[in-house]
């Protein structure tokens, strides 16, 4: 690899010269500017990021912390933010924090000691001190309060339409999942299924969920089923517990969706190709985290922003697990 | 936060004496050096770390490279990673190659770039200079060249044991996906499969497939059966194809497994949720994620390494998609 020095050789000036074209600091005479640059590009050199980062106090990295990456949300939103930041060559260090406060501490705390310029935090503890005390730019993905800036689904209107679309195809007895307390917009979700069910004054029972693992859900799916078998609807809390639903039902013999109608909520990327498909509330996993990285890029730059809080829209992707109605309901 | 002038004073000496003590460089009286590390402790101090690294010449970033942390296989892998290296206190920064030989190339620049102290990649060029000119150790992570370091799944093995398994229970016209051909660890099944089909003397044929895109897995899955509609088991090229072959078959009334067989690759947690749940060979992603970050601190760290190429175990995972069969077959 090209070190400065073969710079400074090829262009004929001094290394100190070619630090300040690379740093853009101290005055260079234009023509000598040309030279360089050329050099540089004919040697196709690349300045050390880590010297350069400690003279401009300046890197190109970005802490991202999300609550698991195995869980198939995330991935998502892992490749939105990864694409946007990757066309500004920004890079990502990664870390997942298992919801745990003092993991996720400790990894606000390495990033910032390796000098990162932004973060992106998946948190359940937006208030935790540690996010007020920063000096660098965060944004707030998904787990959202909403004085800071934030890329969030709108959780509620999703319940809500969940509940709406899952009645009007009939349901009476509907069971709700109702994802883990501390994880808000799991809450949102649930609320806003729960106000939609009461209006129509409709009978609804409750299923506590405290993770979203793949081995619970699958015991929480059984459990729905053996207290309250009258259940003709089910409101999941994400498309994991949903699958598992699907898959015990079946097991027990339910027909999906004659006797039996379930709706999930994101839209992982398997939903699709169950049997029969998911019925389930998109969030656009993908897009939120492209628009996160773009808000932080902004705030990085101090560009103008036209709002700090990002709303994405959610919306009900009709597949195999409800019944199909005429556009009238 | 704490600076270093300030562990200076709270213990009584003089910053360069402190600087001496957190670098571990020159002469401190142990007495002094004491005192130092309870200054340290007392205001939680934090060293930078990227000056740290520039004056050690060491950084505790990890490079890490995938494919596409979207594809369900992945993110497993990257887990399994991300717990070893945390155990250490190594953060990784983390990129998606998509497979491109140039995205890829850039990202291991930048690593470097930003003072990576080692590099795991799942890359389908290990070949490429970019790796040969590297000073920092490397560990190839699933698909590999066996002259590096590198863990990787015994792919022919667990070929051959599909289609072991597969005939074992009754099925003779064999349907066996072939994955991207650029894949080595793809290949390998693929090869292990039909080398095994052919010694039992059985009719097979290929469907060829370019990607482990979920979209491509669905037309690949509905042209496995409209060309090969006598098809009475299928050796899907992973676990992604597998469900869309399953949600094709289910769609056009084939009764599995009764009369169609399906085993799947790598056991990605979905799979134990499908209906039928999916009968695979699992690969211990997770496990290998670990191998290779334990590989890689030890070559970081200079260890004395037992074996540069870990081979892990892969198994058959009897699920719903295959039919029963007493012990001795």
């Amino acid at each position: 690899m090209a070190t400065i020095k073969d710079v400074a050789v090829l262009a004929g000036v001094s290394v100190a010269t070619v630090s300040r074209v690379i740093n853009e600091r101290g005055y260079v005479h234009a023509d000598t500017r040309k030279k360089v640059e050329e050099a540089v590009k004919q040697l196709n050199f690349s300045p050390n990021e880590v010297a350069r980062s400690l003279y401009k106090r300046k890197s190109k990295l970005i802490g991202l912390l999300l609550p698991d990456i195995a869980n198939p949300y995330f991935p998502q939103l892992a490749r939105g933010v990864e694409d946007r930041m990757q066309e500004q060559d920004f890079r990502l260090i990664f870390g997942n924090s298992d919801e745990d406060e003092e993991k996720e501490q400790d990894y606000i705390q390495t990033f910032i000691q390796n000098n990162v310029v932004g973060v992106i935090s998946s948190t359940n503890y937006p208030h935790s001190p540690i996010y007020e005390n920063l000096k660098i730019p965060v944004v707030f993905l998904d787990r959202t309060p909403l004085d800071s800036p934030s890329v969030y689904a709108d959780g509620r209107e999703g319940g809500r339409l969940a509940a709406r679309e899952i009645i009007r195809r009939g349901s009476q007895r509907i069971a709700v999942m109702q994802g883990p307390v501390h994880i808000r917009p799991a809450q949102d979700r649930f609320e806003g299924a729960v106000e939609m069910i009461r209006q129509a004054g409709l009978d609804y029972h409750v299923v506590q969920t405290t993770s979203f693992s793949f081995n619970e859900a699958a015991l929480w799916a059984e459990e729905l089923f053996s207290k309250h078998s009258e259940t003709d609807g089910v409101i999941a809390s994400n498309d994991i517990a949903a699958t598992a639903v699907l898959h015990e039902a079946l097991r027990i013999g339910r027909k999906v969706p004659e006797e039996l109608q379930i709706i999930g909520f994101d839209d992982i990327p398997l939903s699709s190709l169950l049997s029969p498909a998911l019925s389930t509330i998109r969030q656009p996993a993908y897009e939120m985290g492209r628009e996160a990285a773009g808000l932080l890029i902004k705030l990085i730059e101090q560009a103008p922003i036209d709002q700090k809080n990002i709303q994405m829209p959610v919306e009900f992707i009709e597949r195999g697990t409800t019944r199909k109605v005429n556009a009238n309901g």
